[in-house]
């Protein structure tokens, strides 16, 4: 099987930035300038979820300038928050492919220069439009999921402020993370309600940031770096967009599935994930990724966090860095900004949030779970 | 090599059109349910330029499920009027990579429920940032090479708007072309300005339309069909958005680019060309890319469509389905109405536009040229 390999990663400090995305991009890629030359970069992948942020589409053309790569080629992929895992999926590839041996996955967003309701309105555009001329905001949607969960599984809302919690804990050892302030239990449930039961502290930020990860063959691997990170699985799955048409809401059935066949083509399961870098949007989804990735069963996922198995220690690391919540949610940018968390576990380089993981997973979704993206990472 | 083939092709009827998007795109596909099962389809490709004339983005997931192909792989790939070839050239990665046997490329646009100023907008956003606060509008920026252009080398509006009369000439015979109506070079020459020295018709209308192609494995090809298209090459490259930043604005270096490496892959050169599918967005551009491609010396392009060389019959036809002028340009789908075209001619079932060729090359641009994919096919 031809493999491709992460060789590089890079990431700019997330958070309200004053610089454009191109500046952002730059930042992360300079962290990978001491391990590639980037004239051997031969194409290029961007994942951006919205042109209305700044205004701009044509983001591939517009990296590649700002990095000093035309005429290579790039082009944006896009399925909102799956965008930055997108890339990286493209990117593979592309390598696999043979068509080329070096490619750059890229992810930004410049959020915070918009108002909280433009925000709201760009990623309403996730949901189907039929759902979206019902009213249904993605705040409302996950809320929905919440409830249901709860109903059905007697999870409590003290269950889903856990995750911030441990969130917002472990993003202290980020010096790169948009929020480095511990939470309570009771924090957040005094929160201000965004879309009950979500409260604010159970909701990722809106963010700007960027984060790069270098993808390379077997032959140009060995040439780059001397701590090569397989990549033994890139796989992606979709599910309808819209809330109504799902036969059970609190089923990320599009995850289970990038999930299984990720699995089967790294040939391993769940007990061999060492760490997890999962899509908590909300905190709600963070419980879901648990079972979708059967790290538990399916409504029993509340559980790891109710006893503390997620915590850096504990049975299954779950969001070293902070996850969304707490590193912060640049759109585009979230899926390479786990795949920069897992690159650094695997390789030694977190510090004091490591989980001395040789194998690690990640999942990044769009359109709440209707698009799922999973990798599976291994040294 | 491993090589990737184009077993069936599919396009709605251009023009102003009441469906929706997704209901243009079963439209399309629907046209390739003779030649393939769909669910052999393990991947989906979307082009799309805009989330703003449906207020959607997630178009993997929003095709796949119209489809009744969930939970397929699907998602977006996006450079403004190149989408739709890009999707063809992500196919041809994944199928190229192995992950996948048989993927589907699929090119949509629903644009004329906005007025023209929306679109004009919407499409302004393929403009670096920097341009835009210029008030540099797309049709400025080609406004400025045509004249540009006309001083360097002595081409003149007749010139352009000979371009116009062929490719309204040759959407005669393409019953699903936005325009079928044969248009003088006086006609053009006295329609109304849009940006001096392009006139309306100088200039694409604005089109809903739809297109897909499927690509295989060689295997799965064989099993598909008897009468498979060879996909030789296929190249993106990439130029600055910025008008300002280009060494000569009269030369689409990222299209010759591309063009180069494309006849690279497939071993051929410009002479083995016998049918051409090019972007004329604008007239201008036409001629542009006859140089870009090798049928002309820079400077000389113009002199191709004076001598009647492009139509049906001539040295190198280009367009026989009528092009984005005459076949209509819903942005997104251009990239794959080309496929589509080239699939038809070199199958034997263009009927009356036939051009009896057996090699044929696409190109599809965006951004005014700054990003351009090109294939090459053969059977």
């Amino acid at each position: 099987m031809v493999l491709a390999y992460l060789v590089a990663a890079g990431m700019s400090r997330i958070g309200r930035r004053e610089e454009t995305s191109r500046e952002l991009v730059v930042e992360a890629f300079k962290e990978v300038l001491d391990a590639v030359d980037p004239s051997s970069i031969e194409a290029i992948y961007v994942g951006v979820q919205s042109e209305v942020y700044e205004h701009q589409i044509m983001y591939g053309a517009l990296v590649a300038e700002a990095l000093g790569l035309l005429p290579k080629e790039a082009y944006r992929v896009e399925a909102c928050a799956a965008a930055g895992a997108l890339a990286l999926h493209n990117a593979v590839m592309a390598v696999r492919s043979g068509l080329v041996d070096v490619a750059l996955a890229v992810g930004v967003e410049k959020m915070t220069a918009k108002s909280t309701e433009e925000v709201t309105d760009a990623l309403m555009a996730a949901s189907d439009i039929v759902d979206q001329l019902s009213g249904v905001t993605i705040p409302a949607h996950y809320a929905l999921i919440a409830r249901r969960y709860m109903r059905q599984y007697g999870a409590t809302e003290e269950d889903l402020c856990a995750v911030a919690v441990k969130n917002h804990r472990h993003a202290l050892e980020n010096p790169k993370a948009h929020f480095r302030k511990a939470i309570t239990v009771e924090d957040c449930l005094n929160s201000k309600p965004v879309a009950t039961p979500l409260k604010l502290y159970d909701s990722a930020p809106i963010s700007d940031g960027a984060a790069v990860a270098v993808v390379a063959s077997e032959r140009a691997a060995r040439r780059l770096t001397d701590t090569p990170v397989k990549i033994l699985a890139s796989a992606v799955a979709t599910d309808t967009l819209s809330a109504s048409q799902r036969d059970d809401m609190t089923w990320p059935a599009a995850v289970w599935e990038a999930a299984q066949r990720a699995y089967r083509q790294a040939g391993v399961g769940p007990g061999d994930v060492q760490v997890a870098e999962v899509h908590d949007a909300f905190t709600i989804n963070e419980i879901l990724m648990y079972e979708a990735l059967g790290f538990a069963e399916r409504g029993k996922g509340y559980l790891l966090i109710r006893e503390g198995q997620t915590y850096i220690g504990g049975k299954i690391p779950v969001n070293p860095d902070g996850g969304l919540k707490a590193r912060g949610h640049p759109i585009g940018a979230t899926g390479l900004a786990q795949i920069y968390e897992l690159y650094l576990q695997l390789t030694g380089r977190a510090g004091k949030r490591s989980t001395n993981a040789e194998l690690g997973i990640a999942v990044n979704e769009g359109g709440v779970n209707s698009t799922a993206v999973v990798h599976i990472l291994a040294v």
